[in-house]
């Protein structure tokens, strides 16, 4: 395919089939800067290395009457003399001498989204062209040459600029189309951006050592939810990790006493939305240290990497108990950004004649717990059958609603069992005034917690899509939740002879709260961890602890409550038996981390090339269908389908 | 387990049961820095966020007086009442304050690489105790109180200090006692600041966004060194990556034009020395670039993470053609810190009535070839025999020995061939000397070349184990090798009607010399390409190119040149038709890198957790058995043994 200009009759083929390229004038002199010193401009630091002077971004009336080779892609054309040219860092005009040179005849031909490069001339606008509005809106580019480096064929299936229209299935089919939107290059940049921040907290200023850990792993004790992989070894499968804990813990008892990882985990959930099979965690671990000192460590962090268009944050995070969130927010993952909070109502209701309250209260376990809401805008009962709805897909009871009419008017389907005393009681303690709503609900302690907890979220939702601002809306709410139960009744365990079969609450390794340690052989049930986690705008975002350094504890934890084969961590316990230090770490979800700061729908708009909720790969089609053949090396067959 | 010192009559449990505690005095003043501000100041920078106040290498005379608290691993007791407490840092001597006192009773017991915590004072070392040679040798901690954190156990499988004279499986069996040598914390800690570094030029400096791209994927066409994992979709796998190669390629049309990743690949190789089935790559790729343009990046990054300790580099690097390596170095590797080049001496050896040559010579593709040695010791006959041995195994003739004993007398095999022409047309070409030694093989070209390639190493490594400095040691002998072949004969591929079956000779995408794009479609295996390796020592240490951007030349060299089946890289094809810039990069084997840096024996020494040569984790015996109940979600059977 030659391209012979129909006014300057030169044959445009240069080196490969499709360079055309269209000479005005002999000698244009350009400014590649290659080779150029290091620098620490950020402005030109995307210019080092490469052909273009500058970028589509950086032009500015200073620059007017240099010579410059921008290259980008075309987004719109105007008259066949006109064109903006784009790319990660901005947008420049670019203008052909007049209407009748061989630059508008190759620019006639151009699509949108064909690759080009312009070299040309700066010049100032004309005064009615000036765009103020625009960082580029002061200069245009006079182009002398124009080379098509790439032509974009007729119909992509979306044009980037229209990709908040686009459904996700198709921006994650095209990605590279998605990618080349200003939203996916800012989130992709500030994940990097964040992610360098936080390497240089860590390894510039407090002496961290970056360590890859293997990806290629063993089945972990419990491990269901690892991917295996085959090996040319008849029936010896690797698994992959769905962390380094191992790895990290005997890195210190290594004497590697500051570590840390951009590590990549896996777990194979099946299909979950908003999950992915593969996930960045910030993976950290110390020795001699207390939780106090990871608290800090993180807060000084993430105050390091903060995005600086956002408010500042005030450190240190609170902090709250296990028990203070449930019996509060009826969550271990608080929002503290807006109240709402729960109220034991339980002594209000005593004797109150209501089968569903007295039921709950005849068991030691048993509560009556309320919120209080107050909607600022008009709740239609169909709101409230709603919510009632979704309590009942929790609770076999629902909730109980009290709409507070007047100080006297009390609506709701308990109204006759409502004495004045109650009343009272209720108004005081919640205080209600006319037009706020109560939510009750009674039954087991944590169950019941747990369902206004997640009521309280519902309304907030609700009212939010009323126009009420209840959560304060770009405030940034951390806390650390910590003293955490260490074990947890075993869903679905047996319970025989009294004894409860239990799991951990978060991980075999963790370390029990030293007030509570003499329990450990006694009441394991009642002992407290040291797990924390740091929540954010009511979202887990990291999870750690205080490790057990002690080989004994480690193997009785393992083996006589948990009642786990020890065997398959035999190297751990040896290694804690070799002089291990005390030492503790967090593992922050880098991907919905970043997600929350973006403010995104979903973590996959902060994922390069993330998956679909049922795991594909809709660009690649990954994963793919293979044969027996294809596997021949890994002593394993496809299973033949049942007829 | 409680335990009561027996002259305090203290019980010294603590929180947990191995806590023990012994308290001397009451009040000791302590001095632990929590939460303390951020510091760049290195020295320190290890002691933020942590119980210790000091490293235990970190102490000097300026500190006498000052209380400290220290943690570390018991390196020698001496005299129950003098320790060396060592961790990464360093080593501090710890005194008891005399023989009597309850610290020498717990001293008494507590073995070697046991865990424990010291507070106390920094005191000068009585005169006779001071040791210049030891960074903290001017002072010592008179303890006041000792903590034992972790007792060790009686026999560990070996001491650290010992880990010279151990083999290499037990030392990766027990990685955590490997890793607490000096030797293994120096290896994971340069790799990391090199790495730190390395960031920081590419994003700091130079704009560059670290994207982190899937490691569950597709198979690649002719992907035989995959990892598969099934998934819970019958017949459907994922495949480890062997390189994020199509990712770095759909970012560059994404617009994201200065891509970087530490990228984990994998390739299933079977058993192979010193390879690993995962390794490491900084991986990177940009737009709008030519080659030169990459070296210069890949020079300045190079130069600005160069460890301080090694002599200065010179930049730019020399480059050298694929024909010139083959030519000069036999191998497209060359190892320019010696000479001893390959010369051709076809022209001499015309006519030699030497049947080995005269055949060679016969073919267009024959050559005959030299090199010389100078020995500067003794080369026994038995050596040269070995040498023998070795070139056979690589080609039926092996090579001829020429030993040049003075001007006229040169014994060899063919001396009775040797004209004197001929021996002074060589003597002047490979500039001879008495001692020296010739050797000579005949051939096809580019296997003879390979041979004495290979010879050519073999005599340097002799000479060495001679005593002889042959490779300048401590040299850096950097060297891009470029214009190599875009394909190469298929092995094995057939070879009917004059075509030959073509293979790339890198990988599929990349770009064609512009020089010679004109064969590409006429004579495909003359045309050289954009590729280029950046070659170490003699060693591969990184390779890239600048792709293939047109989709037409893509498409055209998978189903035109290769006969591959293009439809399951669709998506990159479309991508290349959706506007795409001109790209190209490069991969920098990074262990493979640190290693050399290092100068350790394999990249074993330089990956934290590394995997024998057979792929097993000697450590936590990975990969483990699994049976069909283990992967029964994921449609695969484990192959019946055959009987």
């Amino acid at each position: 395919m030659r391209h012979v200009c129909s006014l300057c009759k030169v044959a445009c083929l240069r080196t490969l089939p499709t360079f055309y390229r269209l000479s005005l004038r002999n000698a244009v002199s350009r400014t590649l800067k290659l080779q150029q010193p290091l620098t620490r401009n950020t402005s030109q630091a995307c210019n080092s290395f490469c052909q273009r002077s500058h970028t589509c971004g950086e032009l500015r009336a200073s620059h007017i009457g240099e010579p410059v080779t921008l290259y980008g892609w075309v987004q719109y054309k105007r008259f066949d003399f006109m064109l903006t040219l784009k790319d990660a860092y901005g947008i420049t005009q670019i203008v052909a001498a007049n209407t009748q040179n061989c630059i508008s005849s190759v620019l006639s031909k151009i699509r949108s989204e064909s690759v080009i490069k312009i070299t040309g001339k700066v010049q100032p606008r004309q005064n009615e062209q000036i765009n103020k509005e625009m960082l580029t809106g002061e200069i245009e580019v006079l182009a002398e040459d124009i080379e098509l480096i790439s032509e974009c064929k007729d119909k992509l299936p979306f044009q980037p600029k229209d990709h908040a229209k686009v459904k996700e299935s198709l921006r994650m089919q095209y990605r590279y189309l998605d990618i080349r939107t200003s939203k996916m290059q800012e989130n992709l940049r500030l994940r990097s951006r964040i992610a360098m921040k936080m390497r240089e907290f860590l390894c510039n200023h407090h002496g961290f050592v970056e360590v890859e850990t293997p990806t290629m792993f063993k089945q972990t004790p419990g491990g269901s939810q690892e991917f295996v992989i085959p090996t040319r070894h008849p029936e010896r499968f690797y698994c992959l990790p769905q962390s380094p804990q191992q790895f990290k813990q005997l890195l210190m008892v290594g004497g590697l006493d500051r570590y840390f990882q951009f590590a990549r985990c896996y777990r194979d959930e099946g299909t979950k939305p908003d999950r992915q099979p593969e996930f960045t965690q910030v993976d950290l671990e110390m020795s001699f240290v207390n939780r106090e000192n990871i608290y800090s460590l993180v807060e000084g962090m993430i105050e390091y990497s903060w995005p600086s268009n956002k408010t500042n944050l005030t450190l240190p995070f609170p902090k709250m108990t296990y028990a203070d969130a449930i019996a509060k927010y009826g969550t271990d993952k608080p929002d503290t950004r807006f109240d709402m909070k729960l109220h034991d109502v339980s002594d209000i209701f005593i004797n109150s004649g209501l089968s569903i309250f007295d039921d709950a209260l005849k068991s030691t376990e048993g509560t009556v717990q309320a919120i209080a809401i107050r909607p600022h805008t008009h709740i239609t009962n169909r709101d409230l059958e709603n919510l009632q709805k979704l309590a009942k897909t929790r609770s076999e009871h629902g909730v109980i609603f009290i709409q507070v009419k007047d100080e006297t008017t009390w609506r709701s389907p308990i109204s006759k069992y409502l004495k004045d005393d109650m009343k009272n009681r209720l108004g005081d303690l919640l205080h209600m005034k006319p037009g706020d709503v109560i939510l009750l609900a009674a039954g087991k302690y944590l169950s019941t917690c747990l369902l206004l907890g997640h009521m309280r979220i519902a309304v907030a939702d609700l009212l939010e899509t009323k126009g009420v601002n209840v959560r304060k809306t770009r405030s940034n709410a951390f806390v650390w939740v910590e003293d955490f139960p260490l074990f947890l009744p075993k869903e679905n365990g047996k319970c025989e002879s009294q004894t409860v079969e239990l799991e951990s609450a978060h991980h075999p390794f963790t370390a029990p709260h030293p007030e509570d340690a003499e329990f450990i052989y006694t009441k394991p049930d009642k002992v407290r961890s040291l797990h924390y986690d740091l929540v954010y705008n009511g979202a887990e975002i990291a999870g750690g602890s205080i490790r057990i350094h002690d080989a004994k504890l480690q193997k009785y934890v393992l083996d006589e409550i948990l009642k786990e084969d020890s065997s398959s961590l035999y190297h751990l316990l040896e290694a804690l038996e070799s002089g291990a230090p005390t030492h503790g770490g967090i593992a922050i979800g880098f991907d919905r981390y970043i997600s929350m700061l973006r403010g995104t729908q979903s973590i996959r708009d902060v994922i390069a090339f993330p998956k679909s909720w049922e795991g594909n790969d809709l660009m690649s089609g990954a994963p793919t269908k293979l044969t027996n053949e294809d596997i021949k090396d890994y002593h394993i067959e496809i299973q033949k389908k049942k007829s």
